[in-house]
């Protein structure tokens, strides 16, 4: 089993996460995107959308995160609380994994891009109205895992186990810290979430996240939740 | 067994299709989202929200329609290539599920949406600038289809057979029609898979698009694939 990604992709760090911390053994196939590794003509036979993660299970290769995610809970049928079997426990993970792509993913993703990533890559200035529009949606998303996910106390996005919708939601979380914002200042139960989930993915969570501590030491970002 | 939906959403339509052409009995609840119905009070108990399509399985509410038709296969234990038991089948079906909302979901909604509802809900001019930009990421996918997804003939999106993700892109592929743009002119690998979609799922894929074609008459758009 391969594992083509890059850790400052958040879906690459979830996958990496949840395949150290479930012990899954892969081969390390570091694509660095930086240096748009992506885009070199072999990197399409591996992936032609030309994005991080891929998994290759014997020649199977296969893209997209939450299909990765899936492939390896039911493939080394890891413990079931990660991706339950139970049809309708099941279905609230789907639920999450299917509702982040245009919210959190989207949301948190554009936020960094915008106020963050491009004008450092590119050395254009800030689209501050733009980069505002992208922060009121990331917000409304936030205000979502509060008073919507984890609602009357759920210690977890999908039920009262952590699944494989925590380690993405986590990851996708931390992007913006990376562009000087806390997600968790000011909202308690998304805090207490975060700790929980963190607890139980160290240390692989913090050793995956290195690098975007580093990115945040060096550029000004914040230490999310730091106060917890 | 619960559906609400408004034929008017594309992933209503997928799910009322597929659950007409699998014959899964449904109590039907219509929500009538020009009159605003999903902003009701009562509205945010099914789906916090506000979005359709949603199920509603003796109390046990499901949102999310790749959620839902998943949930739909594993319960109804619908013809397998539905939503295949195979590990790697299962992943590759997977695979495209979770690519379009990033994909064929967004970019198709957003030239829709940007191209002729809002101007016309709203009275506003077309923001010409914009739509171009929406058309031209509608253009990447739809080359993505004919290249990457549809590649060596294959004959559907994830292998052999019709499985969930063909419901799923070809409702979302009409959107545009209704804006006068023919996804399938120019295209004969995709033109000839919808023509392959629409014959298994007929005549439910024609009943569950009579809204779109009303629309498509009355505000000049265009029949689909119609040369074919």
């Amino acid at each position: 089993m391969k594992l083509y990604y890059d850790l400052m992709s958040q879906p690459s760090r979830a996958v990496y996460i949840f395949m150290k911390t479930t012990k899954i053994p892969f081969e390390d196939c570091k694509v660095d995107l930086r240096n748009g590794e992506h885009f070199a003509d072999e990197y399409a036979e591996i992936n032609p959308f030309r994005l991080v993660p891929v998994i290759d299970d014997g020649g199977f290769k296969l893209t997209e995160s939450v299909a990765i995610l899936r492939y390896l809970s039911r493939k080394y049928n890891v413990a079931d609380h990660w991706y339950p079997k139970d049809l309708k426990v099941q279905a609230r993970v789907d639920e999450y994994l299917e509702w982040q792509h245009l919210n959190t993913r989207i949301n948190c993703a554009m936020y960094f891009q915008h106020k963050f990533l491009r004008p450092k890559m590119f050395g254009t200035k800030v689209n501050e109205k733009q980069v505002e529009q992208f922060f009121n949606r990331m917000e409304t998303t936030l205000e979502q895992f509060e008073t919507i996910w984890l609602k009357n106390n759920k210690p977890f996005l999908c039920g009262d186990q952590i699944s494989i919708a925590d380690v993405l939601a986590a990851c996708e979380l931390e992007q913006p810290s990376m562009a000087g914002y806390d997600v968790y200042e000011g909202r308690p139960l998304l805090a207490a979430w975060y700790k929980r989930v963190k607890d139980i993915l160290n240390p692989h969570y913090n050793e995956g996240h290195k690098v975007v501590q580093t990115v945040r030491e060096k550029f000004g970002g914040v230490v999310p939740a730091a106060k917890l």
